[in-house]
């Protein structure tokens, strides 16, 4: 038998993880990457994004032996520092057990997969961009400064992003379902360097997060001292992005909102100002395979960052098409049916939970009612740690299936809504009848 | 003041229609139609779909003297016409004051409106492709057989349907929410020709159904005695069109479903296997206005054809369209925001009632329950004509908004709920109590 080959479409994350994947599988394979090659681009500063990288992603890089390489360039984040208006901060723990997130940046994270698919005798093209994709027949028609030519492989997979060229060419096909939601946010990078003598401006270990309700403002820590911050605030309308038009506007958002922030910034109006402002899209679709064809990480379902979870959910669609392959002893029909049967309520489930956790982020965290249920939860956790585990937990620190996740995590928050909706609710979390509340959940 | 342009991309039947309302405020229009000028291309029989016109199509052709010479090329429908498993038919009436919807060929009716247009001052190029739009500079790139080029106008409109290149290019940008959804059911147009003495193999004044639970069969009636038939069947999986591939397979299907439709279809199997298996997709989108763009009729709301009001929806479009530029006196962006404004709820109502009213014809129908209901609706708006009007007849026969039909119509549904849910219901509807239902709508 021939090598069977295949064409994967972006060697961003995920593209390039499935690559190695599919080489312990014996498959030969070339990536078409739009973009030059990182290694030996220079990224400015200000565009250089950090990602939280949690057990489902690190799950995923175990199996390909790269955990503790990616290990050593994070750094771990053991819960979030609220900051409020006044500038005090009040970090509330992910975990009960010191679990903890990974900030990791995505350059560098992409630089080791992208150097480990090449020694695993992966080709990478980069600067060559697909124009389309004709499924029926496995060909993609790939441009580069030079010529337009078609490439025929076994399989092509779609790992090519929220803007997807594969998924493109799908969605002129019938029967093709899509979608693409904004929220009403945008969000902006900005940066705050090291301080003069060297060190974290803030504490290093911890997500820092302003909630301001309908806008806030997150940082994540970089091996190099500095945060990257995240500014989230309306794209358009009264209070947004299209009103802070001049260096006073954005001097006297921070002023009035994220004072402790400010003084930390010395680059804000020169950032604020050089740094694109871009959406925040919910991609859903189906089918996600089609002929010869299957979509992949974000160009399947792109969301909202504010789980943390985008990379880590890409990475288990490679973790769960590995096994897959294995099961199924090759790449065919039925084992591409059964990743998507698989994985798509898990796509939407994590897209909800996504959208959801935004409100939570800007809102809730600053909520008296949200702290006090946070903390019955970890009391329940900790009482019953095989029954009751916080949704934050389920997604984050455990293998559970997404939409598992999700359907327990609504249910326990039903139980929530009844207990703090009773008048007579204790004021201290330790007054609560534990018993009562872990047998509502029969 | 030099003339204002405007470009419309798209001659069918909203885009011509829109063009003679913007000649009436004396705009230059130019139109590109990527198809060949129908009027001098031989239309093959089996492409040649009819449409039904009611009050909302009627009022927006009045509006540009057209209702007379477009009433000359129809044929009324007074009611739905239903087939039994048995051949048996049953009318049930539109309206209670006689009233009708029409059976148009499309393709009649596009040339009236495109003949009117050029009379008017329009110039329409044909085999004239929009590839993509800059929105910012009203400038289109238009392609011919001979080459590419560009066209700025003062505003673009996409009358461009349900695959418009105008949404396509608005579709990456920032901010704009699109989704497009097939249902489960694709079509197929099939005919009933003339008999051999030259007459209506059926009854021509009535919408003929075949209604059968997962699928049906419908045929309206045309000019030259001939009636054009769809049928609606699943797309893909068990008894779906998938299966039916071959002559018996087809046969076997309308012996079974439709015994009284077979013997007067002479040429289905041939019909079957020339024509095209078509998909049904509701397309939803905002903005619709973007820049120096807006989309109208299907390029900004296409919806499944079960109510009969997909161009009624858009030529009401062209209709609020006119009424806003009198408004406004000229076209502007606060006249283009009110036009969004006023109409997406709309559209987005008819939409969602498109897609319930397939449920309706291919199911309801045939149900005693729903034939009841119908009955005591009926009598409802016999007796209180000011109080009760079915939902059908809002949507079809006044010019009451979607999005306030819809409403009203949920209203009454669930009045109508109640009562059939009642245990001690009559069988005959002018046993009920019509005071104490009409009471309860307050």
């Amino acid at each position: 038998m021939s090598e069977k080959r295949v064409t994967i479409l972006g060697a961003g994350l995920v593209g390039s993880l499935l690559s190695i994947f599919l080489r312990k599988h014996g498959y030969g394979v070339d990536i078409y990457e739009r973009r030059a090659d990182m290694r030996s681009t220079d990224m400015s500063a200000g565009r250089s994004i950090n990602l939280a990288l949690s057990l489902r992603g690190l799950k995923a890089l175990a199996a390909v032996g790269l955990e503790s390489k990616v290990k050593d360039i994070c750094i771990p984040m053991h819960g979030r520092m609220i900051h409020d208006l006044k500038g005090n901060t009040e970090l509330q723990p992910y975990g009960k057990h010191g679990e903890y997130i990974n900030s990791v940046s995505r350059s560098s994270l992409n630089e080791i997969l992208i150097s480990t698919a090449e020694e695993e005798g992966v080709a990478i093209h980069f600067n060559h961009k697909c124009e389309s994709v004709d499924y029926n027949n496995g060909i993609s028609q790939i441009r580069n400064d030079e010529s337009s030519f078609e490439v025929t492989a076994d399989w092509i997979f779609g790992a090519d992003g929220a803007f997807s060229a594969l998924r493109n060419s799908l969605l002129k096909t019938q029967g093709f379902n899509y979608s693409q939601n904004y929220i009403s946010a945008a969000y902006k990078e900005l940066t705050i360097p090291p301080t003069n003598s060297g060190d974290f401006a803030l504490e290093p270990n911890a997500l820092h997060i302003w909630p301001r309700g309908e806008y806030m403002l997150i940082a994540l820590p970089n091996l190099d001292k500095s945060f990257t911050c995240t500014l989230f605030y309306p794209r358009i309308g009264r209070q947004s992005f299209e009103e802070l038009t001049e260096a006073k506007d954005v001097i006297k958002l921070f002023q009035d909102a994220f004072p402790d922030a400010l003084p930390v910034m010395p680059t804000l109006v020169e950032d604020f100002f050089n740094n694109p402002t871009a959406g925040l899209v919910t991609v859903r679709c189906s089918p996600w395979v089609k002929g010869k064809t299957a979509l992949i990480g974000d160009a399947a379902h792109a969301i909202v960052p504010f789980y943390g979870q985008g990379m880590n959910a890409g990475f288990e669609d490679c973790y769960v098409f590995d096994q897959l392959i294995s099961e199924h002893n090759e790449i065919n029909q039925s084992m591409l049916s059964a990743y998507e049967t698989l994985r798509k309520p898990d796509a939407d489930a994590i897209a909800d939970l996504a959208l959801y956790n935004f409100i939570e982020m800007r809102d809730k965290v600053a909520n008296p009612r949200f702290v006090l249920q946070k903390q019955i939860e970890k009391e329940l956790f900790r009482r019953y740690p095989d029954k009751w585990v916080p949704l934050y937990s389920m997604v984050t620190f455990s293998e559970m299936r997404y939409s598992e996740a999700l359907k327990k995590g609504m249910h326990q928050q039903g139980i929530m809504d009844q207990i703090l909706d009773d008048q007579s609710v204790p004021k201290n979390y330790l007054d609560f009848d534990y018993e009562d509340i872990i047998s509502r959940l029969a």
